[in-house]
Protein backbone atom coordinates (compact mmCIF):
# COMPACT_ATOMS: atom_id res chain seq x y z
CA UNK A 1 0.00 0.00 0.00
CA UNK A 2 1.21 3.37 -1.13
CA UNK A 3 1.87 5.19 2.67
CA UNK A 4 -1.51 7.69 2.31
CA UNK A 5 -0.75 10.04 5.38
CA UNK A 6 3.01 11.81 3.69
CA UNK A 7 2.36 15.01 3.38
CA UNK A 8 4.67 14.49 0.53
CA UNK A 9 2.00 13.01 -1.63
CA UNK A 10 0.20 14.38 -4.11
CA UNK A 11 -3.34 13.92 -2.92
CA UNK A 12 -5.58 11.99 -5.99
CA UNK A 13 -8.15 14.55 -7.02
CA UNK A 14 -6.89 17.03 -4.89
CA UNK A 15 -5.35 20.39 -6.92
CA UNK A 16 -1.77 20.12 -7.43
CA UNK A 17 0.61 23.10 -8.36
CA UNK A 18 4.29 22.52 -8.26
CA UNK A 19 5.56 25.68 -7.48
CA UNK A 20 3.45 25.22 -4.20
CA UNK A 21 5.85 22.39 -3.71
CA UNK A 22 9.28 22.67 -1.90
CA UNK A 23 12.76 21.36 -3.10
CA UNK A 24 14.12 21.65 0.31
CA UNK A 25 12.19 20.30 3.20
CA UNK A 26 13.03 21.34 7.24
CA UNK A 27 11.66 17.72 8.52
CA UNK A 28 15.12 16.35 9.89
CA UNK A 29 16.53 17.87 12.87
CA UNK A 30 20.27 17.74 11.11
CA UNK A 31 21.67 16.31 8.11
CA UNK A 32 23.55 13.47 10.10
CA UNK A 33 19.95 12.40 11.62
CA UNK A 34 18.70 12.24 7.76
CA UNK A 35 21.34 10.40 7.36
CA UNK A 36 20.62 7.84 10.14
CA UNK A 37 17.32 7.71 9.50
CA UNK A 38 18.11 6.73 5.68
CA UNK A 39 20.71 4.01 6.81
CA UNK A 40 17.71 2.52 9.39
CA UNK A 41 15.04 2.70 6.91
CA UNK A 42 17.69 1.13 4.72
CA UNK A 43 18.46 -2.02 7.20
CA UNK A 44 14.67 -2.76 7.80
CA UNK A 45 14.13 -2.40 4.17
CA UNK A 46 16.77 -5.05 3.81
CA UNK A 47 14.88 -7.42 6.03
CA UNK A 48 11.11 -6.56 4.35
CA UNK A 49 12.79 -7.75 0.83
CA UNK A 50 14.09 -10.60 2.56
CA UNK A 51 10.58 -11.94 3.41
CA UNK A 52 9.42 -10.41 0.13
CA UNK A 53 11.91 -12.47 -1.55
CA UNK A 54 10.28 -15.99 0.42
CA UNK A 55 7.04 -15.29 -0.69
CA UNK A 56 7.63 -15.14 -4.32
CA UNK A 57 6.16 -18.79 -4.38
CA UNK A 58 2.83 -17.94 -2.50
CA UNK A 59 -0.36 -17.86 -4.34
CA UNK A 60 -0.54 -13.73 -3.95
CA UNK A 61 3.30 -13.43 -3.83
CA UNK A 62 3.81 -9.56 -3.63
CA UNK A 63 5.26 -7.45 -6.21
CA UNK A 64 6.38 -3.56 -5.57
CA UNK A 65 7.60 -1.46 -8.03
CA UNK A 66 9.17 1.91 -7.44
CA UNK A 67 9.56 4.49 -9.73
CA UNK A 68 11.77 7.06 -10.07
CA UNK A 69 11.30 9.97 -11.92
CA UNK A 70 13.50 13.58 -11.78
CA UNK A 71 15.46 15.99 -13.89
CA UNK A 72 18.93 15.20 -14.59
CA UNK A 73 20.98 14.60 -11.18
CA UNK A 74 18.08 14.85 -9.15
CA UNK A 75 19.35 11.39 -7.25
CA UNK A 76 17.54 8.47 -9.16
CA UNK A 77 21.12 6.50 -8.72
CA UNK A 78 21.74 7.96 -5.45
CA UNK A 79 18.38 7.01 -4.16
CA UNK A 80 18.17 3.67 -5.89
CA UNK A 81 21.61 3.34 -3.59
CA UNK A 82 20.30 4.23 -0.30
CA UNK A 83 17.13 2.50 -0.83
CA UNK A 84 18.77 -0.75 -1.32
CA UNK A 85 22.78 -0.54 -0.19
CA UNK A 86 22.20 -2.72 2.43
CA UNK A 87 19.86 -5.89 0.48
CA UNK A 88 21.72 -7.68 -1.59
CA UNK A 89 20.12 -8.51 -5.16
CA UNK A 90 18.61 -12.14 -4.69
CA UNK A 91 15.12 -10.11 -5.62
CA UNK A 92 16.02 -6.83 -6.55
CA UNK A 93 16.17 -5.50 -9.77
CA UNK A 94 16.77 -1.76 -11.30
CA UNK A 95 15.13 -1.24 -15.00
CA UNK A 96 16.62 2.09 -16.68
CA UNK A 97 15.07 3.46 -19.10
CA UNK A 98 16.88 4.85 -22.31
CA UNK A 99 16.18 6.62 -25.06
CA UNK A 100 14.05 3.63 -27.09
CA UNK A 101 15.56 1.15 -29.51
CA UNK A 102 13.83 0.96 -33.14
CA UNK A 103 12.37 -2.18 -31.69
CA UNK A 104 10.82 0.00 -29.12
CA UNK A 105 9.69 2.47 -31.39
CA UNK A 106 7.93 0.09 -33.74
CA UNK A 107 5.66 -0.77 -30.80
CA UNK A 108 3.66 1.37 -28.46
CA UNK A 109 5.40 3.00 -25.69
CA UNK A 110 4.01 0.71 -23.02
CA UNK A 111 5.61 -2.47 -24.52
CA UNK A 112 9.19 -1.97 -23.56
CA UNK A 113 7.29 -1.30 -19.90
CA UNK A 114 5.19 -4.23 -19.78
CA UNK A 115 7.97 -6.68 -20.18
CA UNK A 116 9.78 -5.15 -17.24
CA UNK A 117 6.88 -4.99 -14.22
CA UNK A 118 8.51 -6.94 -11.02
CA UNK A 119 7.29 -11.07 -10.84
CA UNK A 120 6.08 -12.34 -7.83
CA UNK A 121 8.92 -11.82 -4.82
CA UNK A 122 10.50 -9.10 -6.73
CA UNK A 123 11.06 -4.91 -6.41
CA UNK A 124 11.99 -3.45 -9.45
CA UNK A 125 13.08 -0.42 -9.18
CA UNK A 126 12.10 1.63 -12.88
CA UNK A 127 15.26 4.33 -13.60
CA UNK A 128 12.89 7.04 -15.76
CA UNK A 129 9.60 4.67 -16.85
CA UNK A 130 7.01 5.70 -19.32
CA UNK A 131 6.51 8.62 -17.55
CA UNK A 132 9.00 9.95 -20.00
CA UNK A 133 6.40 9.28 -22.79
CA UNK A 134 4.67 12.42 -21.58
CA UNK A 135 7.77 13.81 -20.00
CA UNK A 136 10.69 14.83 -22.34
CA UNK A 137 8.86 13.67 -25.57
CA UNK A 138 5.63 16.12 -24.75
CA UNK A 139 8.89 18.73 -23.95
CA UNK A 140 10.22 18.18 -27.02
CA UNK A 141 7.57 17.74 -29.55
CA UNK A 142 8.29 14.07 -30.42
CA UNK A 143 4.27 12.87 -30.56
CA UNK A 144 1.82 15.38 -31.49
CA UNK A 145 -0.09 16.93 -28.45
CA UNK A 146 -3.29 14.54 -29.37
CA UNK A 147 -1.24 11.32 -28.63
CA UNK A 148 0.33 12.87 -25.82
CA UNK A 149 -3.00 13.61 -24.26
CA UNK A 150 -4.14 10.42 -24.69
CA UNK A 151 -1.15 8.91 -22.89
CA UNK A 152 -2.53 9.68 -19.42
CA UNK A 153 -5.12 7.51 -19.28
CA UNK A 154 -3.67 4.99 -21.16
CA UNK A 155 -1.08 4.87 -18.18
CA UNK A 156 -3.51 5.17 -15.67
CA UNK A 157 -5.10 1.99 -16.79
CA UNK A 158 -2.11 0.10 -17.00
CA UNK A 159 -1.03 1.23 -13.81
CA UNK A 160 -4.28 0.08 -12.63
CA UNK A 161 -4.12 -3.28 -14.44
CA UNK A 162 -0.83 -3.86 -12.67
CA UNK A 163 -2.62 -2.65 -8.73
CA UNK A 164 -5.28 -4.42 -8.81
CA UNK A 165 -2.67 -7.67 -10.51
CA UNK A 166 -0.99 -7.74 -6.60
CA UNK A 167 1.55 -4.87 -7.60
CA UNK A 168 2.18 -2.46 -5.21
CA UNK A 169 3.52 0.92 -7.11
CA UNK A 170 5.24 3.87 -5.84
CA UNK A 171 5.97 6.64 -7.48
CA UNK A 172 8.44 9.49 -6.38
CA UNK A 173 9.06 12.54 -8.13
CA UNK A 174 12.72 14.05 -7.27
CA UNK A 175 12.43 17.65 -6.93
CA UNK A 176 15.13 19.96 -7.41
CA UNK A 177 15.47 23.35 -8.26
CA UNK A 178 17.25 24.78 -11.04
CA UNK A 179 19.98 26.23 -9.08
CA UNK A 180 20.73 23.01 -7.56
CA UNK A 181 20.80 21.43 -10.53
CA UNK A 182 23.64 23.90 -12.09
CA UNK A 183 25.36 23.05 -8.81
CA UNK A 184 25.61 19.75 -9.72
CA UNK A 185 26.50 19.57 -13.01
CA UNK A 186 29.10 21.46 -12.31
CA UNK A 187 30.36 19.64 -9.50
CA UNK A 188 30.44 16.63 -12.09
CA UNK A 189 32.63 18.41 -14.36
CA UNK A 190 34.96 19.97 -11.08
CA UNK A 191 35.48 16.22 -9.68
CA UNK A 192 37.40 13.54 -11.30
CA UNK A 193 35.04 10.75 -10.09
CA UNK A 194 31.81 12.07 -11.08
CA UNK A 195 33.02 13.48 -14.38
CA UNK A 196 32.32 10.27 -16.48
CA UNK A 197 28.08 11.38 -15.59
CA UNK A 198 28.04 14.51 -17.03
CA UNK A 199 26.97 14.73 -20.26
CA UNK A 200 27.01 17.48 -22.61
CA UNK A 201 23.28 16.81 -24.01
CA UNK A 202 21.82 17.30 -20.38
CA UNK A 203 22.46 21.14 -20.95
CA UNK A 204 19.92 20.82 -23.55
CA UNK A 205 17.05 19.77 -21.20
CA UNK A 206 18.53 22.56 -19.23
CA UNK A 207 17.63 25.31 -21.21
CA UNK A 208 14.04 24.31 -21.16
CA UNK A 209 13.28 23.65 -17.34
CA UNK A 210 10.49 25.68 -17.27
CA UNK A 211 8.76 23.75 -20.42
CA UNK A 212 10.10 20.61 -18.17
CA UNK A 213 8.60 21.50 -15.04
CA UNK A 214 4.91 22.36 -16.53
CA UNK A 215 5.16 18.80 -17.91
CA UNK A 216 6.07 17.31 -14.40
CA UNK A 217 3.17 19.39 -13.29
CA UNK A 218 0.82 18.09 -15.60
CA UNK A 219 1.98 14.35 -15.28
CA UNK A 220 1.27 14.85 -11.48
CA UNK A 221 -1.87 16.45 -11.88
CA UNK A 222 -3.29 13.46 -14.33
CA UNK A 223 -1.79 10.45 -12.29
CA UNK A 224 -1.65 10.81 -9.37
CA UNK A 225 -4.15 7.99 -8.82
CA UNK A 226 -5.47 6.01 -5.73
CA UNK A 227 -4.06 3.32 -7.42
CA UNK A 228 -0.70 4.76 -7.48
CA UNK A 229 -0.57 8.51 -6.35
CA UNK A 230 3.12 10.62 -6.88
CA UNK A 231 4.88 11.49 -4.05
CA UNK A 232 7.01 15.02 -4.47
CA UNK A 233 10.15 14.62 -2.67
CA UNK A 234 12.16 18.06 -1.98
CA UNK A 235 15.51 16.88 -3.02
CA UNK A 236 17.67 19.45 -2.77
CA UNK A 237 19.44 18.00 -0.19
CA UNK A 238 20.59 14.37 -0.64
CA UNK A 239 20.50 13.24 3.13
CA UNK A 240 16.73 14.17 3.15
CA UNK A 241 15.46 13.12 -0.17
CA UNK A 242 17.44 9.40 0.97
CA UNK A 243 15.37 9.69 4.44
CA UNK A 244 12.03 10.76 3.29
CA UNK A 245 12.16 7.84 0.59
CA UNK A 246 13.14 5.35 2.04
CA UNK A 247 11.32 6.07 5.04
CA UNK A 248 8.05 5.78 2.42
CA UNK A 249 9.40 2.67 1.04
CA UNK A 250 9.80 1.33 4.21
CA UNK A 251 6.20 1.66 5.58
CA UNK A 252 4.80 0.96 2.67
CA UNK A 253 6.80 -2.30 2.68
CA UNK A 254 5.20 -2.70 6.84
CA UNK A 255 1.98 -2.43 5.65
CA UNK A 256 2.08 -5.05 3.25
CA UNK A 257 1.82 -8.08 5.56
CA UNK A 258 5.54 -9.73 4.62
CA UNK A 259 6.04 -13.33 6.41
CA UNK A 260 7.96 -16.40 5.83
CA UNK A 261 5.58 -18.54 4.50
CA UNK A 262 4.67 -21.90 6.13
CA UNK A 263 4.61 -24.86 3.40
CA UNK A 264 3.33 -26.90 6.15
CA UNK A 265 6.51 -29.72 6.58
CA UNK A 266 7.03 -30.13 9.76
CA UNK A 267 10.24 -32.12 11.41
CA UNK A 268 9.59 -35.84 11.53
CA UNK A 269 7.54 -35.49 8.02
CA UNK A 270 10.61 -36.39 5.86
CA UNK A 271 13.29 -39.06 6.54
CA UNK A 272 16.69 -36.95 5.93
CA UNK B 1 40.73 -12.24 -15.38
CA UNK B 2 40.58 -15.46 -12.87
CA UNK B 3 42.47 -15.65 -10.03
CA UNK B 4 44.89 -18.01 -11.24
CA UNK B 5 47.03 -18.99 -7.52
CA UNK B 6 44.11 -19.93 -5.87
CA UNK B 7 44.47 -23.62 -4.47
CA UNK B 8 40.81 -24.15 -5.05
CA UNK B 9 41.57 -23.92 -8.26
CA UNK B 10 40.41 -26.80 -10.50
CA UNK B 11 43.75 -26.11 -12.89
CA UNK B 12 43.18 -26.80 -16.77
CA UNK B 13 44.36 -29.15 -18.21
CA UNK B 14 45.65 -30.98 -15.35
CA UNK B 15 43.87 -34.11 -13.52
CA UNK B 16 40.88 -33.71 -11.62
CA UNK B 17 39.17 -35.87 -9.20
CA UNK B 18 36.17 -34.73 -7.19
CA UNK B 19 37.36 -37.03 -3.85
CA UNK B 20 40.37 -35.01 -3.70
CA UNK B 21 38.53 -31.92 -2.88
CA UNK B 22 37.78 -31.08 0.56
CA UNK B 23 34.26 -30.00 1.66
CA UNK B 24 35.84 -28.04 4.41
CA UNK B 25 38.83 -26.06 5.11
CA UNK B 26 41.43 -24.36 7.53
CA UNK B 27 42.41 -21.18 6.03
CA UNK B 28 41.14 -18.85 8.28
CA UNK B 29 42.62 -18.73 11.92
CA UNK B 30 38.47 -18.54 13.48
CA UNK B 31 35.00 -18.09 11.99
CA UNK B 32 35.24 -14.70 13.32
CA UNK B 33 37.85 -13.78 10.92
CA UNK B 34 36.32 -15.70 7.94
CA UNK B 35 33.43 -13.60 8.74
CA UNK B 36 35.51 -10.21 9.10
CA UNK B 37 37.19 -11.50 5.59
CA UNK B 38 34.09 -11.76 4.09
CA UNK B 39 32.85 -8.02 5.28
CA UNK B 40 36.15 -6.31 3.82
CA UNK B 41 35.85 -8.07 0.65
CA UNK B 42 32.22 -7.39 0.25
CA UNK B 43 32.73 -3.56 0.56
CA UNK B 44 35.41 -3.59 -1.44
CA UNK B 45 33.36 -5.11 -4.04
CA UNK B 46 30.79 -2.34 -3.79
CA UNK B 47 33.16 0.45 -4.81
CA UNK B 48 34.85 -2.35 -7.52
CA UNK B 49 31.11 -2.53 -8.73
CA UNK B 50 30.74 1.00 -8.88
CA UNK B 51 33.73 1.93 -10.87
CA UNK B 52 32.38 -0.95 -13.59
CA UNK B 53 28.93 0.60 -13.25
CA UNK B 54 30.92 4.16 -14.33
CA UNK B 55 32.62 1.87 -17.19
CA UNK B 56 28.83 0.81 -18.99
CA UNK B 57 29.61 3.45 -21.62
CA UNK B 58 33.07 3.21 -22.59
CA UNK B 59 34.23 1.19 -25.54
CA UNK B 60 35.72 -1.65 -23.71
CA UNK B 61 32.99 -1.46 -20.96
CA UNK B 62 34.12 -4.82 -18.83
CA UNK B 63 30.94 -7.43 -18.35
CA UNK B 64 31.59 -9.89 -15.26
CA UNK B 65 29.74 -13.41 -15.11
CA UNK B 66 29.67 -15.09 -11.68
CA UNK B 67 28.08 -18.60 -11.97
CA UNK B 68 27.54 -20.48 -9.03
CA UNK B 69 26.35 -24.12 -8.84
CA UNK B 70 26.04 -26.87 -6.32
CA UNK B 71 23.81 -29.09 -4.51
CA UNK B 72 20.66 -28.02 -2.87
CA UNK B 73 21.60 -26.26 0.37
CA UNK B 74 25.16 -25.89 -0.73
CA UNK B 75 24.62 -21.96 -0.05
CA UNK B 76 23.50 -20.27 -3.85
CA UNK B 77 21.90 -17.51 -2.12
CA UNK B 78 23.76 -17.04 0.57
CA UNK B 79 27.35 -16.68 -1.30
CA UNK B 80 25.06 -14.11 -3.37
CA UNK B 81 23.74 -12.14 -0.06
CA UNK B 82 27.81 -12.29 1.18
CA UNK B 83 29.18 -10.70 -2.50
CA UNK B 84 26.84 -8.56 -3.04
CA UNK B 85 25.21 -6.82 0.37
CA UNK B 86 26.94 -4.18 0.42
CA UNK B 87 26.41 -3.84 -3.78
CA UNK B 88 23.54 -1.40 -4.47
CA UNK B 89 21.77 -3.18 -7.01
CA UNK B 90 22.42 -0.84 -10.41
CA UNK B 91 24.76 -2.78 -12.09
CA UNK B 92 24.20 -6.18 -10.31
CA UNK B 93 21.47 -8.83 -11.48
CA UNK B 94 21.09 -12.24 -10.43
CA UNK B 95 19.91 -14.83 -13.16
CA UNK B 96 18.21 -18.01 -11.08
CA UNK B 97 17.86 -20.93 -13.69
CA UNK B 98 14.71 -22.98 -12.63
CA UNK B 99 13.35 -25.90 -14.85
CA UNK B 100 13.36 -24.61 -18.17
CA UNK B 101 9.49 -23.27 -19.51
CA UNK B 102 8.07 -24.76 -23.04
CA UNK B 103 9.55 -21.66 -25.13
CA UNK B 104 12.99 -22.80 -23.05
CA UNK B 105 12.45 -26.53 -24.09
CA UNK B 106 11.82 -25.42 -27.69
CA UNK B 107 14.94 -24.12 -28.46
CA UNK B 108 18.88 -25.18 -27.99
CA UNK B 109 19.63 -25.39 -23.97
CA UNK B 110 21.98 -22.40 -24.58
CA UNK B 111 19.02 -20.10 -25.62
CA UNK B 112 18.26 -18.32 -22.08
CA UNK B 113 20.96 -18.28 -21.01
CA UNK B 114 22.88 -16.39 -23.91
CA UNK B 115 19.87 -14.10 -23.77
CA UNK B 116 20.91 -13.42 -20.08
CA UNK B 117 24.78 -13.05 -20.07
CA UNK B 118 25.67 -9.82 -18.73
CA UNK B 119 26.22 -6.18 -20.78
CA UNK B 120 29.10 -3.74 -20.79
CA UNK B 121 28.79 -2.36 -17.22
CA UNK B 122 27.42 -5.52 -15.82
CA UNK B 123 27.64 -8.50 -12.99
CA UNK B 124 25.11 -11.20 -13.60
CA UNK B 125 25.09 -13.86 -10.95
CA UNK B 126 23.40 -17.12 -12.65
CA UNK B 127 22.06 -19.04 -9.58
CA UNK B 128 22.70 -22.53 -11.67
CA UNK B 129 23.00 -22.49 -15.12
CA UNK B 130 23.98 -24.43 -18.51
CA UNK B 131 25.66 -26.58 -16.18
CA UNK B 132 22.29 -28.18 -15.24
CA UNK B 133 21.86 -29.85 -18.67
CA UNK B 134 25.07 -31.57 -18.16
CA UNK B 135 24.25 -32.04 -14.03
CA UNK B 136 20.16 -33.07 -13.09
CA UNK B 137 19.60 -33.67 -17.35
CA UNK B 138 22.19 -36.57 -17.08
CA UNK B 139 21.69 -37.80 -13.88
CA UNK B 140 18.15 -38.37 -14.76
CA UNK B 141 18.32 -39.30 -18.26
CA UNK B 142 16.36 -36.06 -19.39
CA UNK B 143 18.57 -36.47 -22.52
CA UNK B 144 20.49 -39.22 -24.42
CA UNK B 145 24.22 -39.80 -23.49
CA UNK B 146 25.08 -38.51 -27.36
CA UNK B 147 23.66 -35.37 -26.24
CA UNK B 148 25.26 -34.56 -23.10
CA UNK B 149 28.69 -35.58 -24.29
CA UNK B 150 28.09 -33.16 -27.09
CA UNK B 151 27.72 -30.17 -24.35
CA UNK B 152 30.94 -30.21 -22.65
CA UNK B 153 32.26 -28.83 -25.94
CA UNK B 154 29.54 -26.88 -26.84
CA UNK B 155 29.56 -25.45 -23.49
CA UNK B 156 33.02 -24.57 -23.64
CA UNK B 157 32.62 -22.96 -27.57
CA UNK B 158 30.20 -20.67 -25.73
CA UNK B 159 32.17 -19.15 -22.91
CA UNK B 160 35.09 -18.70 -25.31
CA UNK B 161 32.88 -16.58 -27.37
CA UNK B 162 31.83 -14.39 -23.75
CA UNK B 163 35.40 -13.94 -22.80
CA UNK B 164 36.32 -13.29 -26.53
CA UNK B 165 33.92 -10.18 -26.53
CA UNK B 166 35.18 -8.89 -22.85
CA UNK B 167 33.59 -11.08 -20.41
CA UNK B 168 35.21 -12.50 -17.05
CA UNK B 169 33.86 -15.75 -16.21
CA UNK B 170 33.86 -16.80 -12.66
CA UNK B 171 32.52 -20.32 -11.84
CA UNK B 172 32.12 -22.06 -8.61
CA UNK B 173 30.96 -25.14 -7.40
CA UNK B 174 30.28 -25.29 -4.13
CA UNK B 175 31.55 -28.17 -2.69
CA UNK B 176 29.49 -29.71 0.20
CA UNK B 177 29.19 -33.19 2.05
CA UNK B 178 26.45 -35.16 1.52
CA UNK B 179 26.35 -34.77 5.68
CA UNK B 180 26.39 -31.47 5.73
CA UNK B 181 23.10 -31.37 3.31
CA UNK B 182 21.26 -33.80 5.81
CA UNK B 183 22.21 -31.42 8.49
CA UNK B 184 20.97 -28.32 6.63
CA UNK B 185 17.94 -29.93 5.11
CA UNK B 186 16.99 -31.03 8.74
CA UNK B 187 17.36 -27.18 9.73
CA UNK B 188 15.28 -25.87 7.44
CA UNK B 189 11.89 -27.71 8.45
CA UNK B 190 13.03 -26.89 12.09
CA UNK B 191 13.18 -23.54 11.92
CA UNK B 192 9.69 -21.53 11.11
CA UNK B 193 12.08 -18.97 8.69
CA UNK B 194 13.83 -21.10 6.71
CA UNK B 195 10.62 -23.42 6.27
CA UNK B 196 9.49 -22.28 3.11
CA UNK B 197 12.73 -23.06 1.56
CA UNK B 198 12.28 -26.70 2.06
CA UNK B 199 11.21 -28.68 -0.75
CA UNK B 200 10.84 -32.47 -1.00
CA UNK B 201 11.17 -32.55 -4.38
CA UNK B 202 15.04 -31.97 -2.86
CA UNK B 203 15.41 -35.55 -1.42
CA UNK B 204 15.07 -37.30 -4.88
CA UNK B 205 17.92 -35.63 -5.91
CA UNK B 206 19.43 -36.60 -2.20
CA UNK B 207 18.83 -40.38 -3.11
CA UNK B 208 21.12 -39.96 -6.03
CA UNK B 209 23.70 -38.08 -4.44
CA UNK B 210 26.79 -40.56 -5.86
CA UNK B 211 25.86 -40.28 -9.18
CA UNK B 212 25.39 -36.16 -9.06
CA UNK B 213 28.75 -36.34 -7.61
CA UNK B 214 30.23 -38.40 -10.80
CA UNK B 215 28.23 -35.67 -12.77
CA UNK B 216 29.94 -32.58 -11.05
CA UNK B 217 33.45 -34.39 -11.51
CA UNK B 218 32.80 -34.85 -15.17
CA UNK B 219 31.35 -31.33 -15.95
CA UNK B 220 35.17 -30.21 -14.07
CA UNK B 221 37.31 -32.11 -15.81
CA UNK B 222 35.35 -31.16 -19.01
CA UNK B 223 35.20 -27.62 -18.76
CA UNK B 224 37.58 -25.90 -16.45
CA UNK B 225 39.35 -24.11 -19.60
CA UNK B 226 41.88 -21.72 -19.60
CA UNK B 227 38.90 -18.86 -20.30
CA UNK B 228 36.82 -19.97 -17.96
CA UNK B 229 38.43 -22.21 -14.98
CA UNK B 230 36.48 -23.76 -12.11
CA UNK B 231 36.68 -23.08 -8.39
CA UNK B 232 35.70 -25.82 -6.59
CA UNK B 233 34.91 -24.53 -3.19
CA UNK B 234 34.54 -25.92 0.25
CA UNK B 235 31.75 -25.13 1.27
CA UNK B 236 30.84 -27.03 4.54
CA UNK B 237 31.16 -24.30 6.49
CA UNK B 238 29.44 -21.10 5.33
CA UNK B 239 31.69 -18.25 7.07
CA UNK B 240 35.01 -19.91 5.06
CA UNK B 241 32.78 -20.47 1.74
CA UNK B 242 31.59 -16.55 1.56
CA UNK B 243 35.42 -15.50 2.70
CA UNK B 244 36.99 -17.62 0.16
CA UNK B 245 34.25 -16.77 -3.02
CA UNK B 246 34.39 -13.07 -2.23
CA UNK B 247 38.09 -13.43 -1.65
CA UNK B 248 38.33 -14.18 -5.26
CA UNK B 249 36.02 -12.16 -6.69
CA UNK B 250 37.33 -9.04 -5.49
CA UNK B 251 41.09 -10.07 -6.36
CA UNK B 252 39.63 -10.97 -10.04
CA UNK B 253 38.01 -7.40 -10.18
CA UNK B 254 40.71 -5.49 -8.86
CA UNK B 255 42.98 -7.34 -11.93
CA UNK B 256 40.45 -5.37 -14.36
CA UNK B 257 41.62 -1.72 -13.60
CA UNK B 258 38.36 -0.73 -13.25
CA UNK B 259 38.27 3.34 -13.19
CA UNK B 260 35.89 6.00 -13.29
CA UNK B 261 36.29 6.86 -16.87
CA UNK B 262 37.31 10.58 -18.26
CA UNK B 263 35.40 11.77 -20.92
CA UNK B 264 37.68 15.14 -21.35
CA UNK B 265 35.06 17.35 -20.19
CA UNK B 266 37.05 20.17 -17.92
CA UNK B 267 35.45 22.89 -15.66
CA UNK B 268 34.63 25.45 -18.01
CA UNK B 269 34.03 24.14 -21.38
CA UNK B 270 30.62 24.92 -20.50
CA UNK B 271 28.70 27.31 -19.47
CA UNK B 272 26.24 25.80 -16.83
Amino acid sequence: MPHPDSPFLAVPGQPFDLSDRATVADVFESRSEAKAVAQECGEAISELAHKLYAMAGTKKGPKVLILLQGMDTSGKDGTTKALFRHTPPLNVRVKPFKAPTKPELARDYLWRVHEAVPAKGEIVVFNRSHYEDVLVVKVREFADAETIEQRYAQINDFERLLVESGTVILKFMLHISHDMQGERLRSRLENPGKRWKFNPGDLDDRALWPAFMDAYETMVRRTSTPDAPWYVIPSDDKKTRNALITQIVRKSLESMDLHYPDPGHRPGDYEI
